[in-house]
């Protein structure tokens, strides 16, 4: 991974990291539930953001070269199973 | 909230704070992107799950009380509020 | 259901029976695969506002009354299960 | 397209288009929200397996090739933009 992705990466991470550790306070605190909801939900889509960005380093990085070879069908089947995690 | 509902609460974020910053050891290791998508998966399955008690929580908490008082429109609003957040 | 929330729901079911058909059309004609993707994503968020729709509809015609009544621990287990379905 | 793969989505939009049909049934007899909202959750299943099935076929047709060309870039643009309508 290119030394700008991976730093921007942990960032993202660590920010993560942080808003999890507020959603326990809010338990913690109990805060009304639509608020801790709605915080989940942020969370959620940051982890959206670090994915797509993993997937676009992985097709850069790999992909392009893994299909070149001569193995395409199972770059096709990672493809694959990563399209369908990204749907959970 | 009940004390029993708070602890699990509690025990699964602290987990998944765990789990964020074992993906951020999977970056700085540069371990393989599909990898480190899968994980990302298990995190939000898990925050799925932390919703989900929330949720039940609210209901049996706040909604039933919320519904059988005057105000019915602006708790419709919140649980339609919840249910977009849920998709996302 | 209100005459008027029916008449709503019916119209976009048939638009979305529309685009379906579009999406056949554009298999047998051998579009271009992103477009044909393209296409069923719109037909999923539109099935979003429908479900979204019905739920409200859901909510203001049952729940409120349902709530109101002894058996609310079923209720509560009913709209957990929507809300999980709303997520797939 | 290979003739297999068009005769399979064929068939399956063909019955996803009695579904939405069939749910336009149910909202005119005034049928039960809920089981309304499962069967629309049922579309969307259809749905999502409509999309891996283009989706594996576009893989294997397109990108494999498009990868080996010099322009991965905009390659890798359109499969990241498929990823991201997978998830709405």
């Amino acid at each position: 991974m290119q030394e700008k992705n991976r730093k921007s990466l942990t960032n993202r991470l660590n920010r993560i990291e942080g808003q999890v550790r507020g959603i326990n306070k809010m338990v913690s605190e109990d805060k009304y539930c639509v608020d801790i909801i709605t915080q989940i939900s942020a969370i959620k889509s940051s982890l959206v953001s670090v994915e797509a960005l993993i997937l676009e380093n992985h097709l850069e990085e790999h992909v392009v070269q893994q299909m070149k070879g001569k193995d395409s069908a199972s770059v096709i089947k990672e493809m694959l199973k990563i399209y369908k995690l990204a749907q959970k």
